[in-house]
This record gives structure tokens, C-alpha cells and sequence, in this order.
């Protein structure tokens, strides 16, 4: 790579445009980062599973009931795959919803990606059949996941607790995502109040995935909302656009913060 | 919850000692948290996958040759579902390896959980039949990744670029493993040398995911080296041991960094 960090962000658009494979778009390729619309990194795969249009508000529903035995992770994956067996069979009838519960609070508790987008991203994987379609439609999930005020997802019966606030994570890191919210509610981590938000954050996750999955299903293709890779390209890392999250003066002392939450 | 964060903490030992199931365990385990070896959380799971034992540096080495088309995270499944089509067949015969691509760059670029882990976590949870022995493992690979100098692998024939430096990365965090190599190996994220890195830090935890799961296959059980949910108990929430890296003055000017890294 001889060229700059400045020349390759200049040709963004270029590289990422929906539909367009230039030159650019392969000398990135070819060193293993880049998979933009239609780019020559892109390919098709062979899955068993198949994916039929599901009800957005029962699949919630399903999610948040599961989720105080499974976890975020699998309970969204129960969201999509309980009606499936259901109402299409085949592959998903023996599909092990409890293997995947370790990804549960940003894998087995490590607090990395929230487990909810984890449980999500294997059923789109299957239920997709190319690696852009795939990603476009994770890296849009990811997108709503941070930017949107959540959980607003209202359970049709209230399971564990009463809560107050909704909060816009910034990220889907789940350690970032539940810190900000446990602070605005004023619980802590080990609280029923902060299970009954995760709960109902997985019921909003697996609600927006059966969305675009019934996009797919209905038109055979999905129309990304964002660009891929659009973190990479701008920051010139892996990441985010929170940077000030982890950058900066903005992380709250995890002594002063966590440790003074009511129980 | 009306006890303190000091209360529960002093009863970690006997909430999450091996073998013991105590009325602490069933409070915390009631609010949707704990999984300690064993406690009343804990549960079986039927899956169609099965193990059988394969050679460590095999499977880095498929991994390692995948790297530079399926990234990293379906590069692990590759090392690990390729051997296991021939030897086992059964339900990884049709496995679409390829489905879970997206999960590459902490998903989709976006920095979180090391697409390694994501991949070796799923392959685990397949392979294992009950939830604590999945999460042990995955738990135990957490640990391998975070505290281990790597890549330490080293490929039959070198397939990117001759690359110079190991790391520590103190997290299974994509952003940060790769940030801080690239600091030291003095390379920008869109290099070929950051691309060697990761496809040989793939090879590395493939290796270490056949190890553990050679343990279980010749045991039938296998013996967890970390305790569960460490991180949680210890922080308060779901976290890891790294809190500097992003609470405090610890953590590089993005702008500083690797906008001066060579290309």
C-alpha cells in the first residue's frame, strides 16, 4: 500500500458506490478488508435455510419472554427461529437455539458486542445467500441498534420489572450500551430493572431484523440504509463513531459511577 | 435486589465455586445473570453436531490460508467445520461456513468482539451440550486472547507480508488488539501486513479452540481454567480487566496515532 490514508478516503464513493468495481475498490480488496456493494470481494453462498416473511411484534414478544432463561443472544435467535420451525421447517428443526446463549453480555459476560446484534447476525447469515446482502443488512442492524432511543419495545405483560428511560448507546458495545442506560435509570448491572431493559432491547433488535429479513423475503434482495465498512473508511480503524466514548474525558469513573447505583 | 455490590461480591467464591449451588446463586441467577459452573442456570442442550479430535496446527493452518478471502471470523469456522466435514460429515456437511463472514471486524468493521472469537464461539457452542461447558470454554478463549503474545503462529509459507511484532491485547476487543499491534508494528489498518496479523491471530485461536474441545472429546467434560463471569463480579458490570485502555488518559488520540502510521 503506497497510497495515503487521505487518497484512499477521497476515493470513498468511489469505492463503496452501490454498483461500482474499479480499480480502487480491487487494490483494497486484495489486501483483505474491503467488501463495499457488488465489490469484487463479494460471493455468493450455499445455505439450507430458508427464511418466510414473520410478524415483527410476535417475534418480540417471543424474545422478551425468553430472554430470563436464555439471554439476549439466544433469545433473539429463538425470536426468529421459534416460528420458523413452525411455519417453514426444514433446516431450522433441529437448529440448537441454546448453542449461541455464551455470545449473552458481549460474550459470556466480557461486555464486547451485545449479544442481541450477536443472535441476530447468525440468523441473517443463514437466512441471506451472499456476503453483502448479509453484511448490509448486520451493519444497518448495527446502525439502529446505536442511533435509536431503545428499548421501546412494550411487553404485553410486564415480567420483571417497571422501568423509566430509554437511551441512545452510541454503539453496539454492550458494556457502553447498559452502562449508559443503567446510569440514566439509576440501577446497577445485578438489578431486575436493568434484566427487564435487556429483555426488551432483544424484543426491538429481533423486531427490526424480521423487518429487513421480510424485505428480503418479499423482493429477493435488501436495500442497505448505510455503506458498509463506513467506520473503517472513516476512521481508518476498526470502529466506531463514538469516539469520545472511549477517546477523551467522557468515560465516567467506573468507581464513582457503577458503585453508588442503587441495588 | 436489596443487597450490596460488597454483599454479592463477598459471595462470589460461594456463587460460583465449582459444584456449588447455594440459595446466593439462585438470587443472582433469578435476576438473569449468573452461569457459574454448575449453578441452577445452567442447562442441556440437544444439537445434531458432533466433535471429533483434529490436529491443532492443521486447522491453523486452514484458517491462516482462508484469512485473506473469508476474513476472520469464518476463517476459524473454515480450520475447524473443513476437517470436521470429512471426519464426522452428519449435520457439518452442509454447514455454510460463509454465513457468519459478516461478524469480521468486530462486526461488520465495527470494531467490537474479535470476529475470531465470534467464529470460535459458534463452532464451540455447536460441539458442546450444555450451556456452562460452552461458556467455559468460550470464557477460557477470552482469556487466551486477551493475555496472550500474539500472533505466535507461524505458516508453512508466507501468503501476505513479513510481519515483525506480538501483542498483548488485554481485551478481545477488535479496535483495541489491532490498534495497538499496528502502534507497534508501525502499519496502518489497510496494510498487508495488518492482514498477515489477523490471519495469523486467527490461525492462533483456532489452534487453541481444537485444544480445548480435544479435551472434551477425549474426556467427555472439560475443565474450565477461569472462573465464569469473572469480569461481571468483579466490575459490577458486564466489562473486562482492561479499564484504562478507555477510562482514563490511557488511551491514544485516534487522530495522533494512526493517522501518522505508514501506509
Amino acid at each position: 500500500m503506497k497510497d495515503s490514508m487521505e487518497e484512499r478516503l477521497t476515493r470513498r464513493d468511489v469505492i463503496i458506490g452501490a454498483g461500482k468495481v474499479v480499480a480502487g475498490a480491487a487494490l483494497l480488496s486484495s489486501i483483505g478488508v474491503i467488501s463495499g456493494a457488488k465489490n469484487a470481494e463479494a460471493y455468493s453462498y450455499a445455505t439450507d435455510f430458508k427464511y418466510k416473511k414473520l410478524n415483527p411484534h410476535e417475534v418480540g414478544q417471543i424474545a422478551y419472554e425468553n430472554y430470563f432463561k436464555r439471554w439476549c443472544a439466544s433469545s433473539v435467535i429463538a425470536g426468529l427461529v421459534t416460528p420458523l420451525k413452525k411455519k417453514v421447517g426444514g433446516a431450522w428443526k433441529g437448529f440448537p437455539i441454546d448453542a449461541y446463549r455464551a455470545f449473552h453480555g458481549g460474550l459470556a459476560g466480557w461486555g464486547t458486542l451485545c449479544g442481541c446484534l450477536s443472535g441476530a447476525a447468525i440468523v441473517i447469515g443463514l437466512s441471506t445467500r451472499d456476503t453483502d446482502t448479509a453484511e448490509s443488512m448486520i451493519n444497518d442492524l448495527a446502525f439502529y441498534y446505536s442511533y435509536t432511543e431503545l428499548p421501546s419495545f412494550t411487553p404485553a405483560k410486564i415480567l420483571k420489572a417497571q422501568i423509566h428511560n430509554m437511551t441512545v448507546a452510541g454503539t453496539p458495545v454492550c458494556h457502553v450500551s447498559v452502562g449508559k442506560w443503567m446510569r440514566l435509570e439509576g440501577v446497577a448491572f445485578l438489578s431486575k430493572e436493568r434484566a427487564e431493559r435487556c429483555a426488551r432491547l432483544s424484543a426491538n433488535i429481533v423486531m427490526e431484523s424480521a423487518r429487513m429479513l421480510n424485505e428480503y423475503a418479499a423482493n429477493g434482495k435488501y436495500r442497505a440504509k448505510h455503506k458498509l465498512l463506513y467506520n473503517v473508511l472513516s476512521n481508518g480503524i476498526t470502529s466506531q463513531n463514538n469516539c469520545a466514548d472511549c477517546h477523551g474525558q467522557n468515560p465516567p469513573s467506573p468507581n464513582k459511577t457503577y458503585n453508588t447505583l442503587k441495588k
